[in-house]
């Protein structure tokens, strides 16, 4: 995640954040004891906004797309998140005020620090270029290169002054105990992804053993972390919306690519950042197939190579498809097995130069595509259609829920960023105060997660794929004699019998040599000797099917900072009066869809309020009655505040008059209109639902003008 | 709750649970991993249903009440807990197994001893009585009682037959440390309603400042159960809905309650369980205005003050508005501050029979009535208007989801199960397998939460009331020299101004007694001298409104419990093939409303299944498309298994004839119609949300009869 300060055109944060905090959107947990960082709580407003974001996510996702869903633990014991990495590998570095305690980040205090030196008048042009380089650097930095950062630059706590400690590790997961003897270890899931992992049989068998299924699921995960800032964009209890779409790791093509091919996206692709180009638009059709980035189809410089790296993570699969006249330091290179975070082109080139080549990467007269050197299995930049296909209805689910669409790239990951067995990733990035922002991520996870739980558990992940045609397999099969089974197991002999059928070649062949040797062999508890197995024999058997561990595709929303950027993007300041502020929520996803707001206390206005609230709530609108004595553009404001779209009036036209009329009122453009109270209801009731449009209503109905700025 | 073993009528519990894991409705958590108990994962089907509970919930209450909702924190610092009694109180008593280290419930370790006690034929008839009555006491023993017939019966671990330990508490809480350094303990919560409560201030300015209000919240809790059993009625990690409802403390009346008086519920009163009497039907509105329950209107058996004590919770009133001819041993009694689960009179009972008094409750000539004698706060059954309302509503909210009214009753709370600080709780029970279960809770909380983290927090927890006519109270205020205050103190004099201006009379008298002693008084960190505050002068002021602290009305869902209790009530087998077994869910929750099945996997019938499955996805409505090879018949089942209410067969008169129709079956009576394929979706759309019923489709088109059993 980047987190440049390049706030966007005049948007005041402080602003926002009192009308958030003022209208109860969302507010730090536990404020009366104190608070709590990291952790908020969602007020009326927020909660409603996040329920209508997920509904929506429910219909557009699981319903369209007909996905599974599941719910799953939130405790999870050691040995599921040991299988999957975390109890190894999730964490961060930490260092400690040596007096205090206080725990810092150590990439964030380093970068702190590094920024305050940018900023000081005192740094030399010179020092300067010294630091900027060195926090390019620093996402790659090992703990004790970082470490020996902190000691080179004398760096203290930046609260106190005092020393700071060695870095340590620091595992983000939050242990718990489970159950009373406190034996059972375990902790708090980090992701809800693995949930779906090792359920992953069940949905198998649910979707009748076919491929490709997607399934999804919502729900909290925690993460410890060091010091968390930035309001809700670190937290240390949030949602995910995760879908782990399981397809033939030989055919990521996608049944309805044809149907977003044309959706235009912003695509920030890893080379564009390594050379410093800016992100490009294309449609995601041209980004799977590379029609439309020639460029990235030709290998003959470092980065292209370093590209092809990227792209495949693979780097066996590299050397054996080098063009043959490649430089041998390039082998050499590869060869030397560079630590993960090497592979980047830029990295793994200043790698490659310490060896004192400089003509290393020559491929004179050879430059063939990209798709040529991967046999096909890499076309453009995008690395397949099913990633593209969650690409582009990402975008899609975005746009519908409010997020602006300027202010909204893909992001691909560099390698040294990328866990290291994805095949690629990219991140929906919305533009906020904060820089861009990290909201949904979407990789191609590969085999990894499903071959680490077969690992972790015996339980074996995989779906049977239909063989082209049936291959005939050398295989090594017990001959019994049943007789002497019979005798010695009784009611058990079938059992028995069966355990000897299945056995695979290897068993069998083990089996054998135990016989032979020690005279008995113990399968399954069973104790079997030579006379009730005689022999073995080869045979050849046709097998019509093999085992795959399907791939994963993972769409992964961070749903605490989708929500945030939407805000952002839909806060509104009045251009009449800069004390007006407001959200711009679509209808869809506005926490209260309509207000009715009575012009007078007088008792003959309440049977026309309570009815007409009434029959709003019969059709499952969320309503709000604000009969508070407030002038009514005052009142309008207060309704405008908490982005409700929609606000009925009754005035003394409506109590003196037949027909009964009210005046409706748009939120963002402020426009009224004068109608029957009667046809209200189903007329907000299709605004709401996105059904028609305003303009549909203004062009029905007659204006109104006078009300806003009267008593 | 009580688990007695009840089954109804030929329930086949074992057929039921192999549905739902063989579907995966819900499973064992980490299977794969060998299970961890009272962990369940929710699959496709299961996780469905939830939703579009929570869903239905979420209309029927916040919509249809607009209420507010909010989601809070489940991380939670121990001093929110502390103060809400959880840290000392919520705990179960447990012994251990010395040697093998396992744990057990206290009162189920008893309760299974005895129950296998009162199952075998060794045991005579006396000593079956003496333990009938020890299980009955049970529930209100203390944990030393408890120890002593653990060792008066000399009772083993009924796993291993080794000794057991001495009863400890164990705290139900799973403790938690927040952040890197340790030091900031909390816990998962345990319940939703504290972060409710924690934000009361917020949530009441939200709301104007006005009462009454709602506030709900759906999430998870958890609860380190010692030994969970049961399935999903007894688990570690669990979903609730929660609703807070406050009122002003002396007006707990309904604007909406007639709409519901005419109710009928089934009622188990907390006399109807003492008196070892069944349960009733009657109307809220009558069991609120006691109309229909004349006999508990009076107070003269020890059953009734009994009763009283129970309603009232609170001793000192009844001393209060004790007839005065009451015995003497009544008012000993009750100075004697029996323990609370004394306060149930048939304890109470013997309590007082231990002061060897036989006539102790001896009202001669003066009966009252129930609301004679609490001024008019108690009229009926149930305390108040508001708690009435609400389980009104729920029984409603149980029905829409199908929940069998036949299983349904509400049970009071006996005052010893009873929260100490709560004025009447009844839950709604559902009559299942394991007996009569607790699924939601409705309890009046009466002022306690708020009270306890106003104790906690120092942060005052009330409303303004407008008093009827204003009322003149003495004060204390400071008489200030404005010249001195505002050279001491310069831009800031106006903020000492002002905390002065604010001071309470008691903050005043000691400020002036300090003044005089020591010269001076630090305020707000302002040291304040007597030159600035020569003195203080007693006034007049007219109040107009007096703080009072809201009353909590509390209907609690236990979502799992409520899920669990409908799965077993929509169970049924066919009557013709008791392998065919499904669940009958109203197709407002089922999970998925339609199926697609084409009869044959021809080509041609291709283009007519996928036009159909997206036309009816293209209304949100979950499908299911079976292109399986299996027989429709056998087709139908499976649908029939995940409780798929409508279900479309295109068959090969829909692709050989113009117009193309379909047959649409309905699952409860399997009968089917003939009818044109574009009418489908929107007809199965209406029916899935229950704006027409299936008899208006048999009505509009011809039965169709061939297809369930043939090829």
């Amino acid at each position: 995640m980047t987190l440049k300060l390049s706030p966007p055109d005049s948007f005041d944060r402080a602003k926002m954040n009192d009308l958030i905090k003022r209208r109860f959107f969302y507010d730090n947990s536990f404020a009366i004891y104190g608070g709590i960082t990291g952790q908020y709580d969602f007020g009326p407003m927020g909660c409603d906004l996040v329920d209508n974001m997920l509904a929506e996510w429910h219909k557009h996702f699981v319903i369209q797309e007909r996905m599974l869903k599941v719910n799953c633990s939130i405790l999870t014991p050691e040995t599921v998140l040991k299988a999957s990495g975390h109890v190894d590998k999730f964490a961060d570095y930490m260092v400690k005020d040596v007096k205090s305690g206080e725990c810092f980040r150590l990439d964030h205090l380093i970068k702190q620090h590094f920024e305050k030196k940018m900023a000081d008048k005192k740094t030399s042009q010179e020092e300067k270029e010294i630091i900027k380089r060195k926090i390019n650097l620093l996402e790659g930095m090992t703990m004790e290169e970082m470490d020996g950062v902190v000691k080179e630059y004398d760096m203290k706590s930046p609260l106190t002054g005092n020393d700071l400690s060695d870095a340590v590790e620091f595992n983000l997961m939050f242990p718990i105990c489970i159950g009373p003897t406190g034996t059972l270890k375990g902790f708090l899931r980090p992701e809800t992804a693995q949930g779906i992992f090792v359920n992953f049989k069940r949905l198998l068998e649910y979707n009748q053993g076919k491929l490709p299924f997607a399934c999804a699921q919502v729900g909290n995960a925690y993460r410890n972390e060091i010091s968390p800032r930035s309001g809700l964009l670190r937290v240390r209890e949030f949602t995910m919306a995760e879908i782990e779409h399981f397809c033939d790791p030989d055919d990521k093509s996608h049944n309805k690519f044809s149907q977003v091919a044309g959706v235009e996206v912003t695509l920030y692709s890893a080379c564009a950042q390594m050379d410093g180009e800016s992100a490009k638009r294309t449609t995601i059709g041209e980004a799977v197939r590379g029609l439309g980035l020639p460029s990235l189809g030709l290998l003959s410089t470092p980065m292209e190579v370093g590209a092809l790296d990227f792209f495949l993570s693979d780097r066996s699969y590299i050397l054996g498809h080098l063009p043959t006249q490649a430089d041998v330091t390039v082998r050499e290179a590869l060869n030397q097995s560079p630590p993960p975070h090497f592979t980047h082109a830029s990295r793994w080139y200043r790698h490659v130069e310490s060896f004192g080549h400089n003509e290393r990467l020559n491929f004179p007269g050879e430059r063939r595509s990209l798709e040529q050197l991967t046999g096909g299995r890499q076309k453009g930049l995008v690395a397949n259609e099913t990633l593209g296909y969650f690409m582009a209805r990402i975008q899609q689910y975005l746009l519908k829920i409010g997020v602006n669409p300027k202010k909204l790239r893909f992001r691909q990951h560099l390698s040294n960023e990328m866990a290291h067995y994805a095949c690629d990733c990219w991140d929906a990035e919305c533009l906020t105060s904060y820089g861009w922002i990290e909201c949904v991520g979407c990789a191609d996870r590969s085999a990894y997660d499903l071959t680490q739980h077969t690992k972790g558990s015996s339980v074996k992940m995989c779906v049977e794929r239909l063989l082209k045609e049936p291959q005939m397999v050398d295989s090594v099969v017990a001959v019994t004699d049943k007789g002497a089974i019979g005798k010695a197991f009784k009611k058990d002999a079938k059992a028995v019998q069966e355990a000897l059928a299945s056995l695979s070649s290897e068993e069998s062949e083990k089996m054998d040599k135990a016989l032979s040797e020690n005279g008995e062999y113990e399968l399954n508890g069973y104790k079997l000797s030579r006379a009730m197995v005689p022999s073995f024999k080869k045979e050849q058997k046709k097998v019509h099917v093999e085992e795959v561990v399907p791939s994963v595709i993972e769409p992964s929303f961070g749903v605490g900072r989708v929500f945030y950027a939407l805000l952002e993007h839909s806060f509104r300041v009045r251009e009449d009066d800069d004390k007006r502020t407001f959200f711009s929520l679509p209808p869809v996803v506005a926490p209260i869809k309509v207000s009715v707001l009575p012009l007078s206390s007088k008792q003959d206005f309440v049977p026309f309020t309570d009815k007409l609230a009434d029959a709003l709530t019969e059709l499952n609108l969320p309503v709000r009655v604000d009969d508070s004595t407030g002038s009514i553009g005052r009142r309008y404001a207060r309704t405008d505040e908490i982005a409700i779209p929609f606000g009925v009036t009754v005035d003394f036209d409506t109590v003196n008059n037949t027909p009964h009329t009210v005046t409706l009122r748009e939120r963002d453009s402020t426009e009224q209109v004068r109608m029957p109270i009667d046809e209200v209801p189903l007329t907000v009731k299709k605004l709401a639902d996105g059904k028609i449009l305003w303009k549909e209503v203004t062009d029905k109905w007659p204006k109104f003008v006078a009300q806003e700025t009267t008593k």
